[in-house]
């Protein structure tokens, strides 16, 4: 199942919004309706945010009405920035987009330029799915049969334009090989895409998982009932640092506290070369509205919005947090996994 | 506002499922009624479910149709065995009900024995009233001007019988005592007592607060906007490993890793003497529908419960977590602070 396509000149998404009460598509008919779907979390996860602005840009260069490619570059250029104002932190969509307008500067006609454009934007969107492969491949590695294993937020198959995911993705490969374990899905508020999305995903694959709230991640670590934790990461920094979703930092901590190993698992595009440090990294801050209101479905299916908090109250909703590398046991990449440390290695 | 009284024979509580969407009184006229709120948590908080039990058990006295003190004291036996069976971990339950069977094996007419077991549970709510204001006036001298407070769960005047509260005890009189501050509250997953109870508490007291998903919590101590924790607790181990909500200990982890100092508030009723390590401490588990499902207002404020997971999902849903005494740097207690280490100072 893909994510994204590209489907008679439209941009096709499944809106992750409505997963797992409803299986929907949306489709974008304008780079704007891009922009607001990456905003809305209609998708999400940072390698998906990458492939979804790369189509969005090609998007916009087939919708323009520019005849000349002076115009047509000037138009893009505006694209391009309002693609990329709609999430701060992930890493991805700064590269995706970057590789479109290389692409568009080769020059030629407009056509010319559409076609490579949209070229582009399905090279980067096959990479992504390549990069799947080869993360589960040498994260079931680390996966032993009976293990228990935790995870946070959704880096499966919806993270990414398909097939296995980042975090996902081992478990998926180590599914495959016949191994038994079980996984631990941190619900992951404010959005819950733990809840909504991994879960949702695991019980696809057979795989199976038990959904708790992030407080009791660190209850189990104690117990001892978890032997491995692997997330994703919208961001990372030469130096090894990670930006993933809220409450990464927690559990990295706490993994340590309890000598468990602490996975990260991203393809090389979500790496930041720019940055020495994750300090660096901007922490984008959401609406108060996630945390204080909660969409699901009532009794006959229907999604309904309830206010969970007292009328009036005010929330903060960081939506982002910076993991030190010193508490991360190791990233699983395409080309292997390394030491924090040792991410030079791949540049 | 008192949480709990004796009303023309009947046991009065506020029911806490409702709010903060709606302040209503619910009225027990069986102790059997009284074993349903404490399990449905219309009641909750450790000393507010002890003071609850405690009069649950004078109710049974009342209701008893038995002539005979004997065939009264097996029915109260009955009543208290099942009474004590609705929360596995909050200790206060426990010491209260053995102080109202005390109050009853004094012997005399059924008439008597009723008379002095309501006496008794009045005086435990008057103790339990009084103990807020000294864990209060103790706990006010560890926040100073301009700082972030982060609390975890609710452990206000709703989870004691009335008046201050446990943990919030000293945020309410040094706000009395002009102190500027501002709270963290964690919503506290699975049942959001923290969204719910505490940013209802605080909103009446006039104290700046904001509701922070509980992945938050790490990320502001590690950009260090916390300064200082205080949380409740439901069972307190002799050499001060504490059972409180779960999550408690992730925070508990956190702080000491940003050197931020934590404090558990407890009256006395809370320790259990006879147990030598938190590790003994009993873990209540829940049921699923807590995690999976959640309970808030529409539009029309009118209370709706929602799923917020797939279809079928499963859930694991442990209610308390131990922190280790080595994590707390004090206990704030009504006869002062002192280090968990040196809790048997108290005995």
């Amino acid at each position: 199942m893909d994510t994204i396509s590209w489907e008679n000149g439209r941009v096709k998404v499944i809106d992750q919004t409505k997963l797992p009460f409803q299986l929907e598509y949306f489709y974008c008919d304008s780079y704007q309706e891009v922009v607001d779907c990456i905003k809305r979390m209609v998708v999400r996860g940072a390698p998906c945010i990458g492939v979804t602005g790369a189509f969005g840009l090609a998007l916009a260069a087939y919708k323009s009405k520019a005849t000349k490619t002076k115009d047509l570059i000037l138009e893009l250029e505006k694209a391009k920035k309002l693609l990329a104002s709609t999430r701060p932190t992930a890493k991805d969509l700064f590269g995706a987009l970057d590789r479109l307008m290389e692409a568009a500067h080769k020059g030629g006609s407009v056509r010319e330029i559409r076609k490579a454009m949209l070229k582009e934007a399905f090279q980067i969107k096959e990479e992504d799915k390549e990069m799947t492969k080869r993360i589960g491949k040498y994260g079931a590695e680390l996966i032993e049969n009976g293990y228990k294993i935790l995870t946070h937020c959704n880096a499966g198959f919806l993270a990414t334009s398909g097939n296995y995911g980042t975090a996902l993705a081992p478990m998926k490969v180590a599914k495959k090989q016949g191994k038994k374990f079980f996984v631990f899905v941190d619900e992951t508020r404010p959005r819950c895409q733990g809840a909504k999305l991994t879960a949702w995903e695991l019980a696809r694959e057979g795989i199976e998982h038990a959904i708790i709230v992030d407080n009791a991640a660190g209850y189990y670590m104690q117990i001892g009932e978890i032997d491995l934790v692997i997330v994703g990461a919208d961001r990372v920094a030469a130096n090894g640092d990670v930006a993933n979703k809220i409450g990464t930092y927690e559990k990295a901590v706490l993994a340590k506290e309890n000598g468990i190993p602490f996975y990260v698992a991203i393809p090389l595009s979500t790496i930041d070369w720019t940055l020495d440090s994750g300090e660096k990294i901007p922490i984008e801050e959401r609406e108060e509205e996630e945390v204080l209101y909660l969409e699901g479905v009532n009794q006959a299916n229907k999604i309904h919005k309830i206010r969970i908090s007292p009328k009036g109250a005010r929330a903060k909703n960081p939506s982002f947090d910076i993991t030190p590398a010193k508490y991360i046991t190791g990233i699983i990449t395409p080309q292997g996994i390394v030491k924090p440390g040792e991410l030079e290695k791949l540049r």
